[in-house]
């Protein structure tokens, strides 16, 4: 099952993607016979919260797609899958050959920093780069979208928590996040976190850790890596993170880059206004962001507002 | 003012405090004319949102006091004042005492790492100690709640984007902490961040940079300093922030830490199951937080779980 958000009368409102077209999550919901919300409103985040059976939802939706109770997914601007998560928590150096080209030993343990919701846009949402930060860089990413609340879980019961998976662009201010010992700044930096298009539940993928991702500036292909090439696959990461912290419903972790980073390359390749960046995973989707000049500052640039947010 | 947040039916309900009393915040807001949720249910979050004129809804609130519609604040189970931030910003080496005790230069720019809302617990909680973790610290500090939405804020203007201040335990897991370079899984533990017992807003305090604050480990004294001993203050920190990030009405910014930390005592205090540790801050409160051996893993410990969070 795949599993969208966009905005609808400036709330997030949830979908099912079936057949090309938006089914409405709340509506499918109902005609599965599950508990809807009275409201007629469904954010993807609560509908993991509720913990419904995916394969009753997902046939509902088919039945309404098809007789055209949807809309064509193109005709929709997308959010990020979850607008609204609980936490974000991205790890540091989780690839073997983003490790060779840094000229890093492998870690040990997993590094974990922090991105929050400011950061997230949809996947064709605009990057804006503040006037504050310059070296502003790409960093392609899986992400593993949290399905239910745990603490303490094993590895071998990690898919039971995850809902699915997601592309992540771990946008990132060079300058901000390498001025002190701590990356969370410059991590954090508002539109730095190009999300989507979709989450795609675990059964659609064969298998996790061999999924192709690539990066491309302006269509020039600077990051051509797969999952592969992780240090810490993706149950071990949510074993080791919910030894320390209860994982919630949509919290997203985002899983390292791999090798071909923007300011690791020689000449670097930085984003400037007018440049447009993809990041695409086989059998999951693709991002592509224009990269746009300053806004006034004091002004929150549009696609930083996710309508989901409270 | 004084706005703190409580427990009930499961939910979690703002409440001013006029004359040791707790005043429901919706009725305090319906009574001053302004308008109130049509459910009567007020966090402090979402009443810092509206942005509603703090004087009248104290004036309501006191005359409720004085009718008797108020709950004496000992008979409530106190939350953290905001137990749902978006954002929990967290100013490493911020303290000149602290910056000497660890042998380390002063910043030139603010160090920033987070922590997440998973670590929230009310001031009288328990902090749970989980199996996988060992030298656990404390640290002592001045919280600032974000009042309005803001980006780009100039130093001058910080004040006005400010709701008030709080007091922050910002306990750490030194081995978790610092087994990468990166902090924040050993910042971000359930039950990790003992926040409370209320916001005072900053027409309260005299000076918000001459705050005495003190940590007491089983009654014996481990930190007392003062806010003037802070590198960055707090307008500095909103301003830099800003810079990057749209603060939102509720987000904490938790200001760093004076000397006197116990991983760098000689010898060392680290807490143990048994221990109260509490920290106060002059003019704003005190935190009064058990410490508890640790809960079977898988478990969730009761603290951690905010009734305000959905």
């Amino acid at each position: 099952m795949r599993l969208l958000s966009h905005a609808k009368n400036g709330r997030s409102r949830g979908a099912v993607l079936s057949a090309g077209v938006a089914v409405d999550l709340a509506a499918a919901v109902e005609l599965a016979g599950l508990p809807a919300p009275a409201d007629g409103l469904l954010s993807v985040r609560d509908y993991l919260a509720a913990g419904h059976p995916n394969d009753l939802v997902a046939e509902a939706a088919a039945r309404l797609a098809a007789t055209g109770n949807g809309i064509p997914e193109h005709e929709l601007r997308l959010l990020p899958p979850v607008p609204d998560p609980d936490k974000i928590l991205c790890i540091g150096l989780n690839y073997r050959d983003h490790a060779a080209e840094a000229g890093l030993d492998l870690p040990t343990e997993p590094m974990v920093f922090a991105k929050f919701r400011n950061c997230l846009i949809g996947p064709s949402d605009e990057i804006v780069l503040p006037d504050e930060v310059e070296r502003v860089d790409y960093e392609a990413e899986l992400a593993v979208v949290i399905g239910r609340r745990g603490k303490g879980i094993p590895v071998a019961d990690a898919h039971r928590y995850i809902a699915g998976i997601t592309v992540f662009n771990d946008v990132s201010a060079r300058d901000l996040q390498l001025a002190t010992s701590q990356w969370t700044l410059g991590k954090s930096v508002d539109t730095f976190g190009p999300c989507g298009p979709w989450l795609v539940t675990l059964d659609e993928i064969a298998d996790v850790a061999d999924l192709r991702m690539r990066t491309r500036v302006n269509g020039t292909v600077v990051q051509d890596s797969s999952t592969a090439e992780m240090v810490f696959g993706v149950a071990e990461l949510v074993a080791y993170l919910s030894q320390a912290m209860t994982l919630e419903p949509g919290d997203l972790i985002a899983t390292g880059t791999p090798a071909g980073v923007g300011f690791k390359r020689n000449p670097p390749v930085l984003l400037r206004a007018g440049d447009v960046v993809e990041v695409e995973i086989d059998e999951v989707g693709l991002l592509s962001n224009p990269v746009a000049a300053p806004t006034p500052a004091g002004r929150r640039p549009v696609a930083a507002t996710a309508p989901g947010e409270r």
